[in-house]
């Protein structure tokens, strides 16, 4: 998935190309003005990525870090999330499903769950919401994406019927 | 996933009974001219949660169904996915991750892959791809929603600090 949030930011930066204007005003666009900006929701996708992996393996999750101004640092940090995200073994996974996660919310608060609820009930749907929202922001904004793109990891499963 | 979007209805019902309009034109209400509209997206997911059981469990696939016109039939529609999914037993889907699983696609196009892959790569991505977009509709229209509404499933796992 993040390697389709990559293309798709491609496609952002070629519309800018062809209709010329700066692709930084697609990095600042909001679908709301008290939402995130795109730039904004490509770095939360990267850290939940990384931070999901870091909780479910006991790892201590990473900082918050400022999201990139331009379409190229945005690509960067994706391409820094999927190296770090290739280089965790398979093994260290291991009893992740009974392992106990605690987050710490704002307000005095936590939530506290087993790795199996964690990865189903917060990992996965705060991911897809941050992938999909940079989706809409781009496709709201003229962006000449469609599902291909967004389930552009799925292409070598495709072929033409009868074979 | 989906009692959350029927909860996100009601704050667009709501925000429709506030300011005076009539609901169905969130129900008909986009991103892009191009994308389908909120009561499409709604159905879709349903669509998705419904269909996905039952190609995991070796059921053939419920035909499409046209979106409803308002709140209500929205809502109605996933109360009864709901009730459906309820009413699948878990043993229904032993052997689901190593079943072949086939997608007739348009253009004479077809989607083969195992079950495993088709739960992570095909049904969650566009399961939350509609879920995610109905809730930007919604919140790009005004409708006053945040994460906790969104993630209202995970209410029970949130308790104050210390306890």
């Amino acid at each position: 998935m993040l390697g389709n949030l990559s293309g798709l930011l491609d496609k952002g930066a070629q519309l800018a190309q062809t209709k010329g204007f700066d692709p930084a005003v697609l990095v600042g666009a909001h679908l709301a003005p008290d939402m995130f900006a795109l730039g904004r929701q490509v770095q939360v996708a990267c850290e939940l990525a990384r931070n999901s992996v870091a909780r479910l393996t006991g790892q201590a999750p990473a900082p918050a870090q400022e999201p990139g101004q331009t379409v190229e640092e945005l690509k960067g940090t994706i391409a820094a999330t999927i190296d770090y995200l290739h280089g965790i073994a398979a093994a260290t996974f291991e009893g992740a499903d009974t392992r106990d996660i605690e987050i710490q919310l704002p307000n005095d608060r936590v939530a506290r769950m087993t790795g199996a609820r964690y990865l189903r009930d917060w990992a996965l749907p705060h991911f897809y919401f941050h992938v999909v929202t940079a989706y809409d922001i781009l496709r709201h904004n003229g962006v000449e994406i469609g599902k291909p793109n967004y389930m552009a990891h799925i292409a070598d499963a495709i072929q033409p019927r009868g074979q």
